[in-house]
């Protein structure tokens, strides 16, 4: 898509530290440099988020996360993995192309990656009576 | 597995609230009760992680997560979701069977949901170069 500087990366008219590539996504280094090996998962074909993304191509980006994480696991020396997304503004994304962040940990890493979440209000009986999908 | 939550609330021998369920995943409220909707998504097999799912269960699972924040923002008023895993006691994973955490998000929730990191001493090229996979 014109203007989506991920689209740009897949075509290679901006330049990017790939990690791996297949059919249906490409994975290269998060730009930020925050957390040794922060991994984007994008699909090869523009989406906006989760919301819009053609389900053999969100299969093939999560099937690549996967495939990631075990390397990062059985080869690199990392221990676990945190996977992250963000879909729609108010979810925080910032760039408007399907991404998933790969976070690879170590015990000794210090990090704290859950969110520190306030206590909802409403009981969970009304919220899941709200909220089931039939 | 035998003293698996999750497997429990999989077989009904646990209660949970749930909010959808198919062939390969289950979905229901996280029992913290932090962050108005917070929703599991597990596979109906048990996994310890994304590190050994198998495919057909992990595209299950996705395939879940997007059905149930399609149905987030389309039918419920959310605006977005954050979709969330730790594999690994390294990760912070603390319940030991896949699970995905939907955080359904509004404009207006206040909450911040991406971690804090820190800025990493190596180059992206030195990383690219010890990451990738060919």
């Amino acid at each position: 898509m014109k203007d989506c500087i991920f689209c740009e990366i897949i075509k290679g008219s901006v330049p990017c530290y790939k990690i791996y590539e297949d059919e249906y996504a490409l994975a290269f280094l998060d730009i930020s440099n925050d957390c040794n090996g922060h991994t984007l998962v994008i699909p090869k074909k523009h989406f906006v988020n989760v919301l819009d993304c053609e389900e053999k191509y969100l299969n093939g980006v999560i099937n690549a996360v996967q495939k990631l994480a075990k390397h990062y696991v059985e080869t690199c020396g990392f221990e676990g993995v945190n996977i992250l997304n963000a879909s729609g503004e108010a979810a925080e994304q910032s760039v408007f192309h399907l991404h998933f962040h790969i976070l690879p940990r170590k015990k000794t890493d210090n990090l704290h990656t859950f969110p520190n979440l306030p206590k909802n209000k409403e009981s969970l009986a009304e919220l899941a009576e709200k909220l089931k999908l039939n």
